[in-house]
């Protein structure tokens, strides 16, 4: 097998998405999801360290966007529309990718461990969020529940965003789960 | 051994937060949690799964008493101030465990199967505040982000109740909470 092979992580990440949808996670071995991508099981695991990082790989990009936009902001910006805004922002990314994230999340559905690493991640993601708004001098309760926050409005936006074709943009989608956040809480 | 083990669940609950602060979560098995609390081995598997299920016990009370609060809360309250209340009211069963509470959480921090854990049973309750929410005939968007309004001043709350001992009792600290976040996004 030659030992150049393009794309090999796209390859691999586009194969376990279909396996997993296929035939269930759990019945999916990564030896499988290397044979369906066309590379060997060696392969797989100089990309992954197991057939669950295959759907988190993206999760270190998406808080890096975060955490940059949160450094980019005007100083002058609240911290509950810094991260409000970061969160659009970062949406970029995952933008041109509405049936890879719909198919992501269903497959994350049918498996707790699965369910368990999303939260996780999104709890790290959270605390980034967090983490960055100490740096611009925001203090703790403040930024660990506006970090919360984002990480709420960016679930809710995200949910409207695969959950329907005809839904703006995900950094729309975000923008509007804002808004009805900010109504709700503007009422209580 | 005698068939009757008085508080049983209660002498391995103590038993098992004893041994994973003590020798590590990993490190304990449910034999020596048993053994600690002077029951048998299968005594322990009567009352809990596994020896992770040990610190997740009390969640189900804590759900029910939120969605409890959740239906009896008067029809025209807003649905964030509906959970909010509910969170505070729930808080009640946990008054007089800080210590306890502290220690459990001081234990779920060492190890990250179990921060997932915790996190699960955090996303089962705002789930199911939703759905008490839906109950009361309201609908999503709104009622998910209360859910998870509600779950963030749950958590903010928890930090402070048990990082402190000079601080209010837990209900005060997650009415605290609420407060601090209706401010944060009002000024957004």
């Amino acid at each position: 097998m030659a030992r150049w092979e393009p794309d090999a992580r796209g390859r691999l990440t586009r194969a376990a998405l279909e396996l997993y949808a296929e035939r269930g996670f759990e019945r999916t071995t990564a030896l499988q999801v290397a044979e369906r991508a066309g590379v060997t099981e060696r392969t797989f695991f100089r990309h992954f360290a197991d057939k669950r990082e295959v759907l988190f790989a993206g999760s270190t990009d998406l808080q890096d966007a975060v955490v940059s936009a949160i450094a980019a902001a005007p100083p002058a910006m609240s911290p509950v529309e810094t991260v409000g805004t970061a969160m659009e922002s970062a949406a970029s990314i995952l933008q041109d990718r509405r049936d890879y994230a719909r198919r992501r999340a269903a497959v994350i559905a049918t498996n707790p461990s699965l369910q368990e690493r999303e939260l996780l991640k999104l709890a790290t993601l959270a605390g980034a969020a967090a983490e960055a708004l100490h740096r611009r001098g925001v203090a703790d309760p403040a930024a660990a529940i506006a970090a919360d926050i984002g990480v709420t409005v960016f679930k809710i936006g995200f949910e409207r965003w695969i959950g329907d074709d005809s839904a703006a943009g995900f950094a729309a989608c975000i923008g509007e789960a804002l808004d009805e956040l900010r109504t709700l809480t503007a009422g209580a």
